[in-house]
């Protein structure tokens, strides 16, 4: 089956994300896709910068009308930003009857119900997972996932840099100033910062988060929308003393009479799971009357999670626009003919993290007797901590690092035949998840 | 666009959950789909009962034979679990050439690559977005949405009732035994517990999920399968103190040298959002190498949650089948010709609750006179708080209960004219998320 073609448009840092991770992953990908997907052209601001990039194997423009003309390519990623060379290039894409994918979220907020009728009148996709949310597989969640609810509504922290900014407000008790401050020092923030922290890129998500929930029109002039800027430190601390965390929502709700459809920094209760994302992580909860709160969280910016989306979409389409059976979706995600043979290991070699417990007879030496023991194994002591237990007795809690089982197993076996010890060995396994 | 027809296997739990959902929510699911999904047919044990819930519209019959070999039948969806029965029915549904959506984790981490095997054979589609995590759409995310990654780890929690179980541990210091009770009594754990408790209900998504992530066959055999039933109180409490939580976690990880597949009692941080995944709830993380960590949060079990999926995939199952462009997915979530012009509200008829903050000259009757203000407006006060600044001064912090934008903003404005009143109103918006 031949390749599937992309066009580039654009190889900034999405662009040159989506190029790297379509070239890293090419075997990966073709195995979920049942095809290759190649990028054939790419338009682009500086050709020796990209052909540096990109070598020899693709075709180079400056001028976005040659990939979207081009009959070679299938698909035409667009990500390049903006709302009006993006608009043209998107539009004659489609008018072109190429299918689109596009990370840009202003360009869909505002020019939205034009995009998508015109994509429906010519039979193409308009993909856009990447627009909201980065690398979180949100917009997948609302038009497939929860097909089978009324969506409630729901609430997202949609932009990293004002939750990066109100982290940083939180933990280390800095002003708004202060945090926008090392924000951009970190590169969480842009020079010219206005559209995150006054709550417009929010918008633009929550703008399409909407539409997917109730079936509405893309409609972002109705969006209230106000930032994190005039937060003042105190009230962050006001806050946590009754209990609540302050994040910039986006929120939509379905109301009797209509919709609610608003950014604002917000408290929420502690306890919630969305209060706990912290940095510039990105976090959706949707509501469905079927089947309640849900929620999705990642990574909602970068040039790899935003690709991750991009790539995504260009799976999807090229899944899709195959009517017959070997091209849908495949039942265990990968094709039926590319599955792997990769052993499942026996547990004596998986790798992890370890927790001991044990009542020893407290005297001299114990302890350097079962970290002797530890140590001869390869295993390393993260942290131990020790309890009293009776005159006599004590109980010792162990933390190690990460060792393999087996060699977890033997050390077991020999401390427990120690004269001192007088209890079975409790041993549970650590995960840092990280 | 004739309706889907759909033979329903079982009428129980998930089967009666599909019925409501299919019916409650007939319009909304029609936006979406494109085309009604309707019950032609169920098998179902007690006939009587039956009849008395889907009414007179649904053949009715005892064997799922005549519901999987009903020529009027699209799709089947097999709600009875077990893998005897139901193994049956479904290859012979498949071998009739019909679509099957399944909830049954047991049939498909016992029998999968024999049904898979057959599926791809009649060319017709088998999904199972119910017999994983419940109503989390995790099945389409590993399959859909991270298809640009190689999936390096997933970690999850995929048992509600041992979830629930080491929640009550912990936070009220039962005993496993004690735990297990009261799961049992308040219909969070059945009468034999075996299969939750053991950690084999977890070790068969994990198995599926595992199969997803990594292209490999179904391997349910090689799994390391251990419960929480050993688990003492202590350790719950040890592992508090090391700054750990213990969750029973099916974990699976790419090794260079195979595939780690285990479920065990686990000690992760505090701090990360699977530790604060607490009841009955269930949470999945995904690591990609592109996308990094992204988590999927919701309601693992029950009718609705699970029949949620069911319906998802019914939905998946009716565009997907069709080839042409009005059947793909659509871009909005909802059939271009069933959006719908429900309002936008204004933020004058938002609700929500509010947080105000204020600075007054510290006199008597200044409570009385805010308090005043706000019941006139019909907000009521939740908590209050009040901090002394200065010699003359005080700070005053409202928590309301949920109110009408509208008539906050007015009684902020005649509060801002009360003479005692120093500083400006501050206002920020309070949201429960529940």
């Amino acid at each position: 089956m031949k390749p599937i073609k992309v066009g580039l448009l654009g190889l900034g840092v999405v662009g040159g994300g989506t190029w790297k991770v379509l070239t890293a992953n090419a075997e990966e990908i073709a195995r979920r896709a049942g095809r290759r997907i190649e990028v054939a052209a790419a338009a682009v601001r500086d050709l020796d910068k990209a052909r540096h990039l990109v070598g020899e194997g693709v075709r180079l423009t400056r001028d976005g009308m040659d990939v979207v003309r081009d009959p070679e390519i299938d698909i035409v990623a667009e990500l390049i930003g903006g709302d009006t060379v993006a608009r043209d290039w998107v539009l004659e894409a489609i008018r072109q009857g190429k299918h689109v994918v596009t990370a840009n979220k202003a360009l869909l907020a505002k020019h939205g119900n034009e995009i998508f009728a015109e994509a429906h009148r010519r039979g193409v996709m308009v993909a856009f997972e990447a627009a909201v949310a980065g690398g979180i597989p949100i917009i997948k969640a609302m038009r497939e996932g929860l097909t089978a609810n009324r969506i409630q509504w729901l609430a997202g922290i949609i932009n990293g840099t004002t939750n990066f900014i109100l982290s940083e407000m939180r933990v280390r008790g800095l002003s708004f100033g202060e945090a926008l401050a090392d924000a951009q020092r970190l590169g969480y923030a842009e020079a010219d910062p206005t559209f995150d922290i006054e709550g417009v890129d929010a918008a633009h998500k929550l703008t399409l988060l909407a539409s997917l929930a109730f079936g509405i029109p893309v409609q972002f002039d109705k969006a209230y929308v106000e930032g994190i800027s005039a937060l003042a430190q105190e009230d962050i601390a006001h806050a946590e003393r009754l209990g609540y965390r302050i994040k910039l929502l986006g929120i939509t709700k379905r109301r009797p009479d209509g919709i609610e459809l608003r950014v604002h920094p917000t408290l929420i209760p502690t306890e919630r799971l969305l209060a706990n994302v912290e940095g510039a992580m990105n976090a959706v909860v949707v509501c469905g009357d079927m089947v309640g709160a849900t929620l999705y969280y990642g990574q909602g910016a970068g040039a790899l999670p935003t690709a991750s989306s991009v790539v995504a979409d260009l799976v999807d389409v090229t899944r899709l626009q195959a009517a017959d059976p070997e091209h849908r979706v495949p039942l265990l995600a990968f094709q039926p003919d590319a599955l792997a043979d990769t052993p499942i290991l026996p547990m004596s070699e998986v790798e992890s993290s370890y927790y001991l417990r044990l009542r020893v007879h407290d005297q001299p030496g114990v302890l350097a007797d079962l970290a002797r023991i530890l140590a001869d194994g390869g295993i390393s002591i993260d942290s131990m901590f020790q309890e009293p237990h009776g005159e006599h007795d004590a109980d010792i809690i162990f933390l190690s690092h990460r060792a393999r089982e087996g060699a977890v197993d033997k050390a077991i076996a020999q401390v427990q035949s120690l004269p001192f010890v007088k209890s079975p060995v409790t041993r549970l396994r650590v995960e840092h998840l990280s």
